[in-house]
């Protein structure tokens, strides 16, 4: 993580501060508000603000007048039907806000979650700092054969610090060009006393896809869980998991009993069709099973045993 | 407004008690947080919750880490810049929630508002209350021949006598019908001890479009001025301009400086097409101008010299 | 259904004239294309226009330059591969829009899908026509106890025969008053020569919730499927799930292999949580199963032991 | 603009085909259907599907049965009404669907507008081709000193050639060691025996962000209406605003009265607050005005008096 002395001062200084307020609030949340979690080598994820908790979500889905006088257990109950019958809108009622560190290319897979707000660092207007991207060698995977979009084994030692040497020498030249044709770097200083420099929304143009960006991102908890389960999902590149990984230590602090129910019921959930449905009824029954009979492709079959913890 | 006093006590409790918070905190909003607004007969707007304030506008511009050292001038300045330029995302970045109490035909239009979190009071589940609007006479006006989706003048005394006897009566019927066909109150006593009672689902069918209805609505702060911008206009209906007027007031406490911009940039401002501002650009410079030489309509003409205060 | 003789010449002009078109287009749909499928005692369901069909799903996953010239059994499997998977944007590049005719209870209910573009008849501008619902005596059912937004057994015959009674007799009442109040019919001929009549934005709050609208609803493929996925299921209200019933249909002429795996996938499956899915395992290895000890509450054991078609 | 004559042979096959259609059909659009328009050195914008046309946009705001017996004049009397009055709903009625190719930066811009549907080519699945954009000259400016997020003057030619040289040498650099790393070329051919190649969706963050990529956008006419009304501004960055300009050319084809209100309405109109319009009364009056005691900032009197011709 890369905050400067005067960035980490500003967030001590916005953390020393309270007031008093009658809004749902959340001392566990509370507890690590505006501070920076460290994710890859340059990022960050940090809540700056939200708005409800998992008592909003109850009342909300009751429309009530006030917080009510049902117990912890009721609340655990509704909250748990509500997520597990998919009624989605009583958790569009409480709202998050992240500030984000993230490569370029993560920000890309990110942005295309649309039911958010962001504010994006601009660089037509700044200039980006010097940081970018360098995976660990641990995560140095080779294309996988199987999975079109997915990794296989990590690379033998000669490729990946061949691998290493390329990003590194590449970030370096591209970003050094950057403040070359900017004829500025990014504390304000110019470089050449001759040229007038190129209008920065030109120069980003060099930069590479792991150069980091950062953006402020606000959605509600139906929209995260969805990102979620999505995004910390085993199928997700590692990148972006790694954040939604973060992420998710914060839905806990804020909404345990979302939380939990959320990890009950979508992360390791699995979506039976009617025809897998008929498939695990005439197993338990003891009946035969025919793929072919059923109507099930080889695909689908295998990924129907695999998942009932069966050879296929 | 109809609070019974066990919803009253349940506001007051809420109001009694404050939490420390680290966020961004609006004490002449938390003023009246929770309270109810009365609007139409029956009907209210408070507010329950919220997230961000003004500093949150500019912050989120900025992407910036912490609060920041700018004066309040600055940030007005800013706050203005980017109303005037429609850069909408900065506002995307506050939130607000609000229980609204309000009749179905009113709460039809307000529905349209597509990007919103609603949560709505369900007829399916509950036997809704005895509340309908029945309109003030000074609001009886007949069709605007002019505006086809108008008011004109306001009825005369006796035509107003019926319209209200007839509000008045048929509302009083419906319901009580409804009542019948439950074979329930809103207060859950059975009616008849022989019947079953029609499904609530059903029974809902024969209410009118007065009666009241509630919701929690939720949405950020762009898409609220969107919808004030439209509802509090004058062409809007009477019976939802008085939310959108009532919920002005709550903008005003909760962001003084975007509320102010708002007032000054959205509210009575005239977009000019290019032709329209070519005629203002002739005027100006003491040219002839010609209504059909220019290209505008008869009607956009006079639209255009209304505006600008000159005879058509 | 209550077409006029003039609407029904407007819809066989309509479809009396072809053009040559190079979209993709599908003579299936083409065939029933402004036809109005009825649907309850008033309404209807008629597909106005569309875009793409299952090709331009596959063309979409692939971004590809031209129609392909992969096989139909390739196509479909990769459009079953994408349902199962839930890779949904490729969905999203079909559209299609409907003209519906519906109460205005259940068009309350076919609005909150947001993801969607609507323009509703204006009773603002317009007078309704005298069109209201009245339900078949099979349909009038009791309110369920066990699922309390459900129904139960239909009622008897007095019941039933009262409820249609005061069904009838207020919407013919306020529909009457409805016209007095606006002094005008629907054909536009004033009744009293000495009123100025109401505003039409008013007298309509004086009608019931059986009245029919009519709105134009458009959205895209993957939408329409999350709508169907939840209006044509059996927990939805029958009111609103003859419209699914009618647009399913639609949906095979459409795009048949996207309907096809629909079905599959989507209608009659069954989420399994992780807990849910342990069972399973244990039930299929031969282990013995505890409610208690894997968590899961009693309700969702019986909802799963069910699922599964097991003695809970 | 890069067509291979393989992609070219898929276009002109789909441009041979035509089917009968019942839907609305706009010949001035079928003429140049699937046809690709070349935007900057390798890119372009090709309309790849299209439902509905003006009239289209005239049924929705009259909800009607057929295709109507109107005149031409009434549908574009109506059709600027709607657009003067912002009645968006109906233009949300029409639909249009791009395949478009476009540099990274580009697409990061892009993509901001979220009420469209997206399906971009997969750098986690398949090689980009080696594409990037170089500017030509005549765009090689400098950084505006009083727009934050603009450009000034072009660059002189020693300056402007020595950025060219390093946008070529990067570009070319960054992707040689994208193949080297992926241990493949675009066209699938092994480039080193024994190296496993680094998994695609890591090796594509060594690209430069003028690196092309490609996708299907589909958005619906008033959203469109609002992307042109933001890109194809002079306040919108050049690269995107080509885009904008070529895309315009579409519209006029598809939606020739539409296209003429909002070139009327929309470009070139201008926004005069509460308070600008008072300026323009009291100027049209003959009487003083003074921006301090009207309320004006400094900025905002001079940006008045440039939109009104006047030397402020």
């Amino acid at each position: 993580m890369s905050l400067t002395p005067e960035q980490q001062a500003e967030i001590e200084t916005q953390r020393s501060e309270t007031q008093p307020t009658r809004r749902a609030t959340v001392p566990a949340l509370e507890e690590v508000l505006f501070e920076a979690t460290p994710v890859l080598d340059h990022g960050f994820v940090r809540v700056i603000d939200y708005m409800g908790d998992d008592g909003a979500v109850v009342q909300a889905a009751r429309v009530s007048y006030g917080r009510g006088t049902r117990r912890v257990s009721e609340d655990r109950g509704l909250i748990r039907y509500l997520l597990r019958h998919r009624h989605t809108t009583p958790f569009e009622m409480c709202e998050i806000k992240y500030h984000v560190k993230l490569p370029i290319f993560v920000a890309r897979q990110w942005i295309r979650h649309r039911t958010a707000n962001v504010n994006e660092y601009s660089a037509r207007y700044s200039i980006l700092d010097k940081e970018f991207h360098i995976p660990e060698q641990a995560q140095l995977a080779s294309q996988s054969a199987a999975n079109h979009q997915g990794r296989d084994q990590v690379l033998g030692g000669d490729e990946a610090k061949r691998v290493l040497e390329i990003l590194h020498e590449d970030a370096e030249q591209t970003y050094a060009h950057y403040e070359e044709m900017l004829n500025e770097n990014a504390d304000g200083e110019r470089l050449n006393e001759d040229g007038d420099g190129l209008a920065r929304e030109l120069a980003r143009m060099n930069l590479t896809l792991n150069t980091f960006t950062q953006w402020y991102w606000k959605t509600d908890l139906h929209n995260l869980l969805h990102f979620l389960s999505l995004r910390a999902d085993d199928h997700a590149q590692y990148e972006i998991r790694v954040y939604a990984d973060a992420m998710l230590e914060t839905l806990k602090r804020w909404v345990p009993l979302t939380h939990e129910a959320f990890m009950d019921y979508r992360m390791g959930s699995l979506e039976l069709s009617a025809k897998a449905l008929q498939v695990v009824r005439d197993l338990l029954d003891g009946k035969p099973v025919d793929q072919k009979a059923i109507g099930l492709s080889p695909r689908e079959w295998r990924e129907l045993m695999a998942s009932l913890g069966r050879d296929s």
